[in-house]
């Protein structure tokens, strides 16, 4: 399947999801391995991919009493899940069935069906700084005597991966570890790809690892979605590489558990015009994930993509008298006991008519890599056809999946999930050649005119 | 402040909103006098409208970074808070005063400033039928040989308003009591107005008191709008009144507590293709309401308009395997200790990657008649300015402020409180010529095209 | 292990537990295939049987600095794990392997273990009444031309039973249904044995299933427990029947998830003196158990045994201006995404100094059938011991484990769970000569007195 | 009122509770004004001094069917709430009435009748050291050369304060800030009276403000009882030293909100039988207290207090199988949102038969000062109580009050609720000669025994 589509006058092309693609994903710990195994599961009938929108989700097209809802995969090309090969990196020596056999998230039992398919899964050695990630440690790491060297060993990974997979596509998303939180904005060695390129020959100690995996795929022409709050391709001398080389980037941090939550109901709150007077986040997780965050470092990268939803949302700039002074808090807690599972604890404290104080509080008991792995997918897939559509640098139109969605410097990034949700249907539909749809809606009651070309 | 706007070719105009604005409220108990004595404290300066849009909301114009943002009462033509003056009817024979105090929703120390405003506005004798409000009671009651004598007793009370205080335009907003459940559909004494006609004169006792005031006001010319589950005017009957008498119309139920969040979290869930098992929802509340909701009959009014949100937003339909067989239930507890306080306890039960089950629980404590006197006064501004845009019938833009929206029967209704809000908002932005917006936003990123009308 | 105890100048002997202890239970469903599962695993090293006192607990001796702390099991004499055989009667034509996997409560997987110890328990037919279980039914029932007739075919069962395995004791324990609430005080026929004698012959429909139970058992000298809010053996023609025959007897509705939590809170709440204004309780639950309490029969019983308990522990008698006006509301829901799993959400309004309000929140996600096995264990191997230490009638130190204790007519009832506590244990170190505990503790402190006997 | 009592063959005295009893309050803040504008007004019958025990509470005595149920302070002499005068130090040169203002506890309004009492009541200058309370400051500071002279000037306080007011006892009740954490055991100047005394002449930096208040209240014969977490008091010099003289001393931390709950919570999961796997317990406040409690120092003091009450009350020691290996996680938070509120979320993870894993989470909507103010009503009018009683050093009894209850050395401490209830009223039984209750009540039901001395 492929198409054309016209756009202010263009006419453009996607080309067809021939061959097989390779998903290349930093990081064989939960949410890789639940990824994995969830797609071999769904391959054979033993699961479904709930959660993705690319599996199972449907478009509106045309008018409301039109009813035509066709599956997003059947309306625009995409990877088959029949199609994936996967590939990754990790500091632990494993295969995917040994990491998810540790993740805990689905059960050994369940597991047994693909266990040949994930064994097939082994780690490659990987690019590890222990400065970016002081609560972890594991064998399996590259040696390489500066970081630009490290960008080509991965290359070169992705090389060997293409021919020994025969893949026709890759496209490569971080799903490891959240590293230690560092200032881009003014850092000159992020500035442009000269500056980048002698910062990684001399190793400088402000690249951290992410970045490397995100200059060797961007370099190699892959599209590269960044799951974590790192930087990796978060600086103008990637994003800048990225256009010119024709390649669809996406990040940062999926948007999974309580700040999902919380870019469900800040939206309500605020399209009601109740004030705010506080926020405070409570999680408590107990995988590797809550581990790496008990480190103040790598909590405040987690911190910042976590508190700035908010703001953007409610725009204190524009409302002061409702938004201009909520008191916001976020922690995370490690708490084994939970394991995989995590549980988000929100208290809000709002203000109706007269500025009476009401109060939400919703208590979230939900799972890891269960949210994370469908986001995975669709990221994948979509960045996929994206790069087959000709579509290069940020994909906004991704910021449905990120808890800090990367934008053009000059705008404001939108955090609504559901103006997000809107933007990336509305983009399908361009795609496609569609009528947008902006849910107006007057004209069905307005019975004198004509209902042609409405999109409401 | 007034204009003209076109709309698919044809070219319209905005009557200013000169003259006093009269609101009329059959039902003067927490809902109506927070209404009336937040108005006039905010008129004075002692309290502020939070919650409403007409008063604090901005409406964003053109693209993205054109930073366009005026308030929506300075964008269109609302009657300004100076010029509302209230009437209202009630079993109670009380004055708004004491209406408010018996709520107990603003303290009686805050009260004091707009006691005399409060204590001016009596209730009007009602027309009440004790088979359709089992749990209530009260003295101050019309007489009246049948129910069309009762609606020409309304009217009569409506010209006296006006004649008594000069004003220039009125709406009516049905803020009384959940009355009975009753089916519409198939009963043929709501089919046309003849029907309804004779069925008023010989005082069926299907016509619910609610329908004998929402017919008083189309007769009238006045726009109307049902703030509860009532039958009122959502019968074909009064609906095509309203179009040949050039009124609009709104309803139903007004969207508050439980039933707001649900169309808040449910298009979240939605968004994500998370499975539904589950949604259990529980309510206690100790008002008057509470006190009526006790009755069984009433309680069906309210669950099915509480129920039926789900669906229309999850769409089963076009999802039967994530959403074709969840469970839903809603409770709703008279609960004295709460008093006009309420609070709804969901639980929520999700499936994510592989139908691993996950939970949201969500506690909101909120207060019934604070969070309801703001959609009051939005609906009735908005339809004074539906009315003086030449705009009749259903008011489906208004859905934003309803648990059941009215909708053209032929149309799915929308409870996704965010494509409300959006309907609502490109309503305005069409009726003042403003290009609708639809988040596409691709263009900013496609840089070899022009960006000139974009809306994204 | 036995041994004699002397209380208030008389000493007893408790006979030994020699032999095989047979645990009959009517109704085979969740609950009963629990314990039978958990006793299997248990024995075979595969399980813990957590929140069994008789199998876990330690018991505290003498002064607080003696550190003597016995495992309960090995202070008193009990039946072993090891000497336990399993007897049931069900309406379902099933053994306990198919109910507990029907009941879903341990997976299919660790099941499989003792699979067989568990198909060799087949329900025997039960004695089924319609009338008093309305939402269930099933082929497995007796035939009988009156009640009497039915006891007697019970009373078969059970010598049909001791034959065959050998025992040489009996328990029995009510694992069946909550039937339709039943008024008992005031019935002749219940008052004496004569009567309900008479009445069993003439089948009289006041006389429900489990009292056929009930008497059987009794009337075969076998300790009798009733574990739902039936009447069972709570009238005095059984209780009467029980002293006299030298049978002890126990009951009634066994305490699990939210009353339980209740019996902890309120104490907390009395304690410290706070007022309490209303306490809401929700309930949902998806098993058999969350059928048959859809029917407003069986949940009026449910509704009686768990609205008494707070009473008796507040005692309004004596503190009408802190617990004289409290509003309770209990509801128990039908939910079957929950399964087996049940969840408790209780709303609780306090006053504070000066009668500032709070409120707290309790959610306890449970787990019906895993929170009552060890109740039942405890149950009938504590009614075991009873027997053979001479005590007969009512067991009153057995209240801990009921939400509605059994009790002499003219005591008031003792439902905080830390008296309850107190009260077992008390009981046990009297069984055994050992002093009783009062936690006063002075003696420790006023150094110049001998500290000789105090059991502080 | 008066009495004798006898104890293990002694009679002792209570000596009658005559004139006026000085409340002495280092610390005028939230609880302190709060207890004080209570008190007023509870005299003046404009409250009710709900939640606290001496105002309140009944006791038991005989047997459960005798009904005697005396309120406590009919039962024991205890100081009038006439006769109480107030006395207090502060950092901020303010009165009771501002005090209460700032704190915001009591509304404005309400405090009106006893304004004139409140300003009365002028904070003395304070003895403060910002090492130890390093989140707050004020001007109303006393000078000295050091802190044996600050003790001086603290009893010179308190003579002056006897001679003004015409008191004829006193009690101490620190109500001040949560100082810096440190560890006793050890200290050799902690050791004896004369190490204590050459570091206060020295101006140690080790001895927190807390303790020189506790130095000048024992060295004046009057109790001293310690609010918060701080040393104080429970140091071998000082326990030695009010034995020595005479003076009943008690501590440490009141036990209000979240461990309150803690402790009502956890024995009755330990009395279950239950596993616990983890507890995670966050709080959000957002007074004066909060703002301390951001100085991880002084939150340190609170995590140890609030800590162990786990352990001692689950004897991880006696059960390691089930308690020795639980995760336990305390969380403060500063929110300023809340005000006096403060809000605790509790998450509790257990385990039941088979260890299947359940969860009870608990939202506990509390106000400080509301529920500590009857507390050191309590806590103040006991101590007079136990002064006038002879009884001297720590005061195990009144444990209930306390998050961290002083205790002889060489015993365990008891944390449980409902075993603090029992000691107390079991002391206060002794002290009037009534028999202790056990709640054995084994002799109600075996008839054949006398029934002449039973408590149960």
């Amino acid at each position: 399947m492929s198409g054309t589509y016209e756009y202010r006058g263009l006419r453009k092309e996607i080309l067809p999801a021939e061959g097989k693609l390779g998903i290349l994903l930093p990081g064989l710990g939960a949410v890789s391995s639940t990824l994995m195994a969830g797609v071999f599961l769904v391959r054979k009938g033993l699961g479904r991919p709930v959660g993705s929108l690319t599996q199972m989700s449907r478009i509106r097209l045309g008018k409301r009493n039109e009813a035509r809802y066709p599956l997003i995969r059947e309306f625009v090309p995409l990877a088959d899940l029949e199609d994936l090969v996967f590939g990754s990196w990790d500091i632990m020596d494993w295969n995917a069935y040994e990491a998810a056999l540790r993740a805990g998230v689905i059960e050994k039992e369940r597991l047994e069906p693909v266990r040949g398919e994930l064994e097939g899964i082994k780690a490659l050695p990987a690019v590890f700084d222990p400065a970016f990630v002081r609560n972890l440690d594991g064998p399996n790491k590259k040696e390489y005597a500066n970081l630009m060297e490290a960008a080509e060993l991965v290359m070169r990974d992705i090389e060997r991966f293409r021919e020994e997979t025969g893949v026709s596509r890759c496209v490569m998303c971080w799903c490891g570890s959240t590293e230690v939180y560092q200032e881009a904005p003014g850092n000159t060695i992020f500035e442009d790809l000269d500056s980048l390129e002698r910062a990684l020959k001399e190793s400088s100690p402000e690249i951290p690892p992410s970045m490397v995996y995100a200059y060797a795929a961007i370099r190699s022409g892959i599209p590269f979605a960044n799951g974590a709050p790192n930087l990796a391709c978060d600086v103008p001398a990637l994003t800048t590489l990225a256009i010119e080389s024709g390649v669809p980037i996406a990040g940062k941090d999926f948007k999974t558990g309580q700040t999902l939550m919380k870019t469900i109901i800040a939206p309500g709150i605020k399209a009601r015009l109740l004030g705010l007077e506080g926020w405070f986040s409570s999680n408590i997780l107990g995988n590797r994930d809550g581990e790496v965050l008990d480190d103040p470092g790598s909590f405040r990268s987690k911190e910042v993509t976590k508190s700035s939803v908010l703001d953007s949302i409610l725009r204190p700039d524009l409302y002061p008298e409702l938004y201009g002074d909520y008191f916001h808090k976020v922690r995370i807690e490690y708490y084994p006991p939970r394991g995989d599972a995590k549980e988000g604890w929100d208290n809000i404290d709002i203000r109706g008519w007269l500025d009476a104080p009401m109060q939400i509080k919703v208590n979230f008991l939900c799972r890891d890599s269960i949210l994370a792995a469908p986001v995975v997918l669709d990221i994948v897939l979509f960045l996929d056809l994206a790069k087959r559509a000709g579509l290069k640098g940020i994909q906004e139109w991704l910021s449905f999946y990120f808890k800090s969605p990367m934008h053009r410097a000059d705008l404001p990034p939108v955090n609504d999930l559901f103006q997000q949700d809107e933007k990336l249907r509305n983009t399908l539909r361009i795609l496609k050649g569609e009528m947008v749809i902006d849910h107006s809606g007057l004209d069905y009651y307005e019975q004198d005119h004509e209902e042609e070309d409405s999109s409401s």
